[in-house]
């Protein structure tokens, strides 16, 4: 940006959202500082490590902290006074119940209504339909309040991707009320993306529902995806000509089009959950959403189901589990399917060993249970009566069924993601169920 | 083609899928014979005329009939005895309870059976999954029938684009149990689409199942647009900035995004409910499908409350329907939305009229109920307490609030489309419910 005082930014918030956004905006020249409540990750950033798997914006992390234009510490009032932008990213909902955590955000209003000048709040996180009205209510009540402007404006970043989808986003989206209350975040965001960046302006709900209902809509089509697979699985179908099939439809599509477990992670379900959220009073139904979850419900049970049909019960069978990072090539195990699996696999008396390249050996994951991961997949296999593929790590595509098939007590293996050289392990005289 | 024998075909069913595909055919120097039970339609066929609004499709059948190599009769053995491709396009499916007509293919697979040399039996009637498998065991049981290839290979063309999308598919679906089956299919279909045609192929079952689900897809697709216009509507939000902002992820595409009265046609209806057929003891449930249709029919129902919210009670109020075909710019009013909204309309004790520009004068419609509609749109206006856009004829787009207002008796009215020029509506004192 090239100017003579830079915009001084404060980010809410260190995660995957927060440090993507803080990042890309100290690499453009603003001045940020971020805040986060765990002192690990305060301290963590303050010296520029990055405490997930994020190439390129571990490197960029780098590099502002070094500069010195980004900076870290725990949330503090004063920087809440100072900061022309307030850029909210915080985790903003509870994942035990979908609530939204109003208490934080009626905290940061307090702080916010104490400043002695205006500024622009930013709201990154995923909100509840109609948040953005309440939360403006709560600073219309303080001192100041009223000339805060409020602007709802979602972040996008799929994970393994972070720092280059909040530099070169599809579409920003800047929701506010009225022109006025937009005007600095459209000047800031002309800076940063340039005049003929793909901008949509509409109003605080509007902005909310965009970003909801754009995850719905993923989430359904994957709902879809998995439906068709079920059936392929049971009738034997090749997926890929159905996929061809399906999708050489330009109004349909070939991408976003791969099976597995359901949906996971930390956005899609969340979303889903939040789009149909009672908290502030909302009667409306998106039965897509409900039915997206059910979809992506069963297909735990099917794969259940399969296996049962393939080795019997599964009391004290050694069920192994490669993969269980909620996708390809990340390490985040947030809303893990296969850690879900897990769960209801030991329900049945299984005994699951889960192997994940990317955790530190020994790393525990909780998700309704306490679970081991094991960075060594040969004492995952040892003696399983049935290999199931987790998570879509590229390098599985090269697993040998060769290795496996000296290891393991019955040859039968799960691949929902049909990343494995299914050749390969059928030769090995494995069979897929 | 240009060849010494051109290909003899037979096309049983004259709709649009045979119609057009014949058509098509012919144009590439096959002789083809089309086939349909109704003697009017057949004899229409057979002097070049078109019974449907199809301009393309209309002037090439006159050229192909003028110049003989199509020609047309009502049914009888001997064409199913002597052409060497039979290509299967009746509709075959009952509107009343969505089953399929079983009777008609098992004559058909009698006659064909009686033959003397092999041939080849194309499917291009929307079947439910597993009726290729069906077909083919009943065809076993005959004679000759094991010596007949039978290839499943649906249509996809859309109404409005039949010849064009025929001539030019974005994929072309080969459905067979084995590559001998397929062979002189994939022939023709190299010398009718090139060699670099977007060729899928796959079994029997896998064809069916990429009709029914490409369907499915994009009746999903219309429901979750139909869930944000709802939802728009309830909280006055610019409905194409939400268009914008959810369908620039180009994951989800900025086209096939109107919203209107719901899906209807002859296709999108039919194919979510053949889906989940147990005509032939499938167990699978498709619960996108489900939804679909629920999320669908209650779109009707919303439209109703909001004019009831507008005029209060509908008994012996006059709501002017504009446009009952079942979508914009053709003449087909096979489940038709405004059609099932008008017979909804009455239940409610509403008197209403139907304005559709593309048909005759005092045409009759029967769905549910005798309906009449007129050309005449300023008659159908005159007394309504309410105008409610069926369709989205582009000449809809033109009208003028100042021309209807001096012909309502209240100023409201619903555009579930979107299409009219809403300015100069308002302008005229229509409020939009």
């Amino acid at each position: 940006m090239a100017k003579k005082s830079p915009e001084s930014i404060l980010v809410v918030g260190a995660g995957y959202v927060g440090l993507a956004t803080a990042v890309f905006l100290a690499n453009k020249g603003c001045r940020v500082h971020v805040v986060d409540k765990n002192p690990e990750v305060a301290k963590g950033v303050s010296t520029g490590k990055l405490h997930f798997k994020e190439a390129e914006l571990a490197n960029r992390l780098r590099a502002v902290v070094r500069s010195g234009i980004l900076t870290a510490s725990l949330p503090s009032k004063e920087f809440y006074h100072s900061a022309g932008f307030i850029v909210i990213a915080i985790d903003s909902v509870d994942h035990a119940n979908w609530k939204m955590r109003l208490k934080s955000f009626r905290k940061m209003a307090e702080w916010i209504g104490e400043r002695k000048r205006p500024a622009t709040v930013i709201l990154k996180s995923t909100n509840i339909l109609g948040f953005a009205e309440y939360f403006k209510s709560i600073l219309d009540k303080s001192e100041l309040g009223r000339k805060i402007n409020l602007v709802v404006s979602p972040e996008f970043l799929r994970e393994g991707f972070a720092y280059e989808d909040s530099a070169k986003p599809w579409r920003v989206i800047v929701g506010a009320n009225s022109r006025e209350e937009s005007l600095a975040t459209r000047k800031l965001y002309i800076d940063l993306y340039g005049a003929d960046m793909p901008l949509v302006e509409t109003s605080y709900r509007g902005a909310e529902l965009i970003k909801l209902a754009s995850n719905l809509y993923l989430s359904h089509r994957l709902a879809f995806v998995h439906e068709i697979a079920d059936y392929a699985s049971q009738y034997h179908l090749d997926l890929d000509s159905l996929r061809q099939g399906i999708g050489l439809d330009p109004r349909i599509g070939l991408g976003y089009f791969n099976p597995g477990l359901g949906f996971g992670g930390s956005c899609l379900p969340k979303d889903l959950n939040l789009i149909n959220s009672r908290q502030l009073g909302s009667r409306f139904t998106f039965h897509t959403a409900e039915t997206a979850l059910v979809i992506n419900d069963r297909v735990l049970d099917h794969v259940i189901k399969r296996l049962r049909g393939a080795i019997g019960t599964l009391r004290r069978k050694h069920i192994a589990i490669l993969g269980c990072a909620f996708k390809g090539e990340v390490d985040d195990t947030r809303g893990s399917r296969a850690v879900k699996l897990a769960v209801r696999l030991r329900r049945h008396g299984a005994v699951v060993g889960i192997h994940e390249p990317f955790l530190p050996d020994g790393a525990v994951i909780f998700d309704g249970a306490e679970t081991m991961v094991s960075r060594d997949m040969k004492s995952v296999l040892r003696g399983a009566s049935a290999i199931v593929i987790g998570t879509s790590h590229r390098q599985f595509a090269k697993l040998k069924g060769e290795t496996a098939r000296k290891l393991v007590k019955t040859r039968f293996v799960c691949d929902p993601f049909r990343i494995l050289p299914r050749e390969s392990w059928e030769k090995a005289g494995f069979i897929f169920v």
